[in-house]
This record gives C-alpha cells, sequence and structure tokens, in this order.
C-alpha cells in the first residue's frame, strides 16, 4: 500500500493509535465511547481511526442492541471476513493447512497424509501450495501471510537448521520456496510446538501464562510459554523435549546421543511396541482395552513422566498442556505420566501442578502459524491495512 | 531516614533522576558534563543530584587529572567507601560472609566450616550473625542490608520451602531471624546458585548475558541468566540441575526421585567414589593423578555433561559456568563433560557452545547476596539514601 505523504511522525502517532485501539478490540468488541475510555485518545482521534478500519473490512459495526433508554451505541469488532491469515504445517508424515481470521477464530482446515521423509523437497512445497491455494479459494478473503510450522529447530533468518526427523529439510529457507509460489511477501517459519504453544495461550489465555505445550508427534518436541510469551531461547531452539535424557545408556536416538525421551515416547517406536500399523491402529487397539496397547501407552506415559520432571524442575511451570498424539490418547497415557512427575518435580508439593488435554488437535501447529500472522498484523497495523481493502486516500490520511 | 515534606510527584522524578545518573556511574566514571550529556538531564540538575551523593558520601570526586587545555572536569564514581552490602551463606557444612562496596568489589571475606546438618538452627544462625558482626566492624562502613544464600528453594515470601540437604532450613524464615539480629530492616532470601549466578553476571558483564551457571556443592543446583536477567520460574524453583534426570532407575535421591544428577555428581558421592576423606583430599588425590580419584571425577564429569545436556536442551543457552568444587576440579571434569554435550546438545552443531570456569570461587554465592542488595540500593536510590550519611536537610531537597 502506499499512504499519502506526510510527516514521519504522524504517520508514527497514527500506527500507534492503531494499535492501541486494535488490541481493545481484540479483548472485547466495544463502543467507539467505550474505546476512547479504555485507550485514553480522545473521542475525534477514535472516531477517524474506527471509521477508516471499518471501510477498509477490518472493523465489523454490529447493529445496535435495542435495550435501554437514550440512542444506542453500536459495538464495533474485528471482522471475521477481513484479512486473514494463513498457517501451513510441513511434519514428518502430514501436510496441514489452515486459515485464521482477525478474530482469531479458525475458518478453514486441511489435512493431507504425506511421506515427506521419501517425496523430494519440491514435492513436499507444490503438495502444500496446491492445498493451501484450495483453501484460499474457498475462503476468498484478502491474505497478510503465511505462517509455517515446521518439526526442526529454526534460526532467526528461518533458514532449518536441525530435522533429524526430516533430514531433507534441514538447510532449507521454506519461506523463500513459499513466498514465490504463493506471491506473498511475509512469510515466517517456526517450529511446530512453538506454534502449538502459542495457538494454546490464544484459545485459552485465561487457562494459564506459564506453561509447557507438549507436540506428540513423530518427534516430541515442545513450547514453553513464560508470562505469556513464547520462550525461544538464544538461537530459536528451546523446548528440545524430545532430546532430554531418560537413560543415559539408552537406545541411540537420531540426534546423535543415547536414551533421549523421543527413543521412548515418539510415535514411530510408541506404535511400534504397541504392535500396531500406525496411530489410528494404536487408537482403535487403546479403545478396545488391547494389553500390549495399553502398556505401551503406559510405558510412554512414564518416560515422558520423567522427561517433564527433568524439564520442569530446570524451568519451574505450574502446567503441562498435551497436545498431538498424547492429546489423543491422553486418559491412556496420563496416570503413569502425572505419577512420575509427582514424585519427582520439586515444586509439585508446593504448588498445584496440572497436568491438562490441548482441546485444539491435530490443527494446533496450523492455528498458532495462521495466528502468528494475524497476531503481527494487529500489533503493526500498516501489515494490516497493506493488505485490507483500498480505500480513498483522502479518509485514510484523516485523523491521526 | 525522613525526607523534607514536599509533593510526591516531585519526590519520585528525584528518585528517577538519581538512578539515572548511578546507572550512568555504574557503568563508568564521568564528569558532571558527560553525565548530563549521557542522561540527557539539564547540568543543573545533574549538578544538584550529584552534589548531594558527594555530600552523603556515595560519589566520590577525583582530583582532576591534569591534562590539556581549559579547566580539567572531576571525574565522579561510586564511592567505595560508601554504603556497603552484606552476603551471609548457610551452606551444608559451611557458613560464610562477604560484604560489597558500591563499586561491587569485595571488601571482605570470612569463611567457616560448619556443621549445619547436625547444629541447631539457632546455632547456626548465631554463628552467621557472629561471623558478619566481626566483618562489619572490621570495614566500619554504613549498611545497606543483608543479602543471605540458602542450599534451597526459597518462595516469593523468603520462606525456605525445600531444601533436601539440609533440611532443617526447610519452613525456616531466615529473614526474621537475622533482620532481628543484625538490627536491619532489609534481608533478602535467595537460592546459593541464583546468587552466584548473579555473581558471574556482574563480574564479568561482557563475557555474556545468557548463561547456565553450575553450582557444585553438597547439592548441585544451576542459575540460569537470560538477557542479563535471573530466570527464577514462576514460584522461584528454576534451575534445580541436581534433579535432572541422568538414568530413570539409578540410585534414590533424597528428593523422592531416582537417578537425579546429584547421586552421580554432587560432593558426597564425589568424594565416596574417589575414596577420599573430603573435599581438599579429593583435590590433593587429583593433583597427584591418583587413578581412583580421577576416575571418580571422569564419572562425575559426564553425569554432569548428561544433565546439562537435558538442561541445555530445553533452555538453548550458549554458555556454561563452573563453579564451586567444579571450578575447583576444572581441568579433571571438563573433558568428560564436554565431549557428552558435543554429542547431545542440539545447538552444539549450530552454535559455539562454551564450558567456562568461574573465577569466582568459593565466595560466589556471598558476592551475589551482598551484590543483591547493592544493586537494589542503586536501582532504588531512596534504600541508598536512607543508608548513607545524614546530611542537611535543605541541600537534600534543593533541585530536582
Amino acid at each position: 500500500m502506499s499512504f499519502p505523504v506526510q510527516p514521519a511522525g504522524q504517520q508514527t502517532v497514527r500506527q500507534h493509535n492503531l494499535a492501541l485501539v486494535l488490541a481493545e478490540l481484540r479483548r472485547s468488541p466495544g463502543s467507539r465511547a467505550h474505546l476512547a475510555q479504555r485507550t485514553g485518545l480522545t473521542k475525534a482521534t477514535v472516531a477517524s481511526l474506527v471509521d477508516s478500519l471499518v471501510a477498509q473490512g477490518i472493523l465489523d459495526e454490529a447493529e445496535p442492541a435495542s435495550s435501554g433508554p437514550g440512542r444506542p451505541a453500536r459495538a464495533l469488532a474485528l471482522d471475521p471476513s477481513g484479512p486473514i491469515g494463513l498457517g501451513i504445517e510441513i511434519n514428518v508424515d502430514y501436510l496441514a493447512a489452515g486459515v485464521v481470521d482477525l478474530t482469531g477464530r479458525l475458518r478453514g482446515h486441511r489435512h493431507l497424509p504425506a511421506d515427506n521423509r521419501s517425496w523430494p523437497v519440491a514435492k513436499i512445497y507444490a503438495e502444500a501450495v496446491a492445498m493451501a491455494q484450495e483453501l484460499l479459494a474457498d475462503i476468498g478473503q484478502p491474505l497478510l501471510g503465511v505462517g509455517v510450522a515446521v518439526p526442526a529447530a529454526v534460526n532467526g533468518a528461518g533458514e532449518v537448521v536441525r530435522a533429524p526427523n526430516l533430514p531433507r529439510l534441514a538447510g532449507q529457507r521454506p519461506a523463500e520456496q513459499l513466498a514465490a509460489a504463493l506471491s506473498v511477501d511475509d512469510v515466517l517459519v517456526e517450529n511446530e510446538a512453538n506454534l502449538g504453544a502459542l495457538a494454546r495461550l490464544w484459545a485459552a489465555p485465561a487457562a494459564g501464562r506459564d506453561f509447557v505445550y507438549v507436540s506428540g508427534e513423530i518427534g516430541v518436541g515442545a513450547g514453553v510459554v513464560v508470562d505469556g510469551r513464547l520462550f525461544r531461547g538464544v538461537h530459536g531452539f528451546a523446548g528440545e523435549l524430545g532430546h532430554v535424557v531418560i537413560e543415559r545408556n539408552g537406545p541411540p536416538c537420531g540426534c546423535g546421543g543415547r536414551g533421549c525421551l523421543e527413543q521412548y515416547a515418539g510415535q514411530d517406536v510408541l506404535v511400534r511396541t504397541a504392535g500396531q500399523p500406525d496411530l489410528a491402529g494404536l487408537e482403535a487397539a487403546v479403545h478396545r482395552a488391547d494389553r500390549r496397547a495399553l502398556h505401551a501407552v503406559e510405558q510412554a506415559g512414564a518416560a515422558l513422566g520423567v522427561g517433564l520432571s527433568s524439564l520442569l524442575n530446570v524451568l519451574d511451570l505450574p502446567m503441562v498442556v498435551l497436545g498431538g498424539l498424547y492429546s489423543r490418547l491422553f486418559e491412556a497415557i496420563t496416570p503413569a505420566l502425572t505419577s512420575e512427575l509427582s514424585t519427582r518435580v520439586l515444586s509439585s508439593r508446593q504448588a498445584s501442578g496440572q497436568v491438562r488435554r490441548s482441546s485444539l488437535g491435530i490443527d494446533a501447529a496450523v492455528r498458532g502459524a495462521a495466528g502468528l500472522i494475524v497476531d503481527r498484523a494487529l500489533t503493526e497495523p500498516d501489515r494490516l491495512l497493506a493488505a485490507a481493502a483500498p480505500i480513498d486516500r483522502v479518509s485514510a490520511s484523516s485523523g491521526s
């Protein structure tokens, strides 16, 4: 987009004020008067900002509810038919795509089993792009950008630096490939467990601002949220729960170490130990109380409990949220897990540690990936305006 | 102290400006003109603040160096003969005390072997107080407050909630006991590894703002520093490296778990495995290349490497600083340790992980404890002024 020429200072102030208004509306809808009160901006400033946001399809103005005396105020809210974020997940054995609107709601989701360990990288990208394009065509709203979830460590430059369970992603810069194929400028790449953790934070902000989200897939990862923010570590590699040691002389791991949690509780090991062909088979076997399957799940739960004990003794967090396959096996896996935690975690006797099931299911990472794009657009409104419907320049430049 | 009556707003502004000036002088000494330039305050404001700080013995004004033309500027610096912080350490088998002045320098240190596992708590406090009083009498400068280091988890209220290696401290509130005995208001209690980490940060700020400091004593603890700040966790219990699991079915631990690092690399286990009577004996044996001692230290180093690998895979930090007994055994213990790190830490191939020896030695925790008090006084200058030499009220209230 291009703004009309004006002094940089005014533009900055307007961006700042837009971000204030959008942050308030993210918390809850409200009238112009409420917004002025909550942000401390003048009513005239709020009116100018809001009018342009409504004209650009970013805000939605509800018909006033007819209650009480006087002229009823119209409630403003983020517009679910406004710009959207697209999330793409490239995981070991599937591809997924999802779209999140400005209200944070998942508007569409696709999931495709994929043999990404043997597919050439070009095919992985092509399949992901085709799936995403179908989804975008169905929804037909302006695109803010794309978030990409990968089962890998990603450095600050968006390069995949380690992908033990999907080695052909190593060294890739998925943002470049996908930006070109989807004709978007803004593509962010992030570890899938980190994105699952953000999705959980945004879906249930009242449930807690300090927790570890555990993503159980072929690999085992964790997203660490401290005081409502993702804890990424110095290089972006924090939360590698799958490579916390359970037994130092245990089975060799793809990472080069031995006895890592992934070798006890990862999907491949779990399915194999249970004598099942795949995860669906394992779920069915657990459902019919197959002894071997239940024992395998219990063993995985105990190992997960040992690994999480080490993590919690280091991080001192009060809540564990189980996602991915652990959320699908929640009832069967938690007893052995919580038994280890209560024995081993030092704070467990002082603090009411909680193990919860993620309600987001298999789409957690794409929700987080798409949500990351929406989150950034709402905190940096120039991104939002750039993607929104074009409007009359005069109205865009009025007010402050 | 009592300030002259004046509007709260002015007092707040003055405190804020004092903190600005003190923060600049902490970085490096400078003239009034430099301070005005660096803080953005007017020269008149700086002069008013500085004059009162000099009068109260908080700043020291050096004789001007005679170089160059014009009237040479006098360099101002924090006064080493001004108010001091006292640190007290209550550890499993010793007591220690240390004094840190406003420049951050350790001005005195006492160390006393003590059988705190069998002494009654009252005797522990009495011995610590006597040692501290001797030290304070020797130095004879105004006391800001007392920091107390304990080998234990301390909650936000200063209560010792877990002390597996010194059970009689559990449930204690050392601040209350020591405040009364030493007639000071301000006593802070903190885990000894956390204080060692802060001491390291303050002693070598340029070496890195992201690291884990490992404190090897009877217990094994870690202080985690992220972006120049202590990472304490939600309840203050973060960094419990001693209870990271090495082998889930390993030897039972005092914490109730099994196979914790402390059972492989804690001082008691290490000394016993080496067939030595105590740590001094172990050091001597290592020095003369005693095979059994070297093997015991190597085994402890390998276990420490496994535990640190789990910690680093969770936290993604680029540096490990070894303190306590590990710093005394540094050359003998690091080869096995770094070998485990290079195999197991995922970021080790991308990032140049470093293992360093703490140069602070046995006084790290008391330095951190005393430094915590000095740090707080410099960032909250009303604490500093309250402890400083009383001055004429009129000059204290002038300026802003």
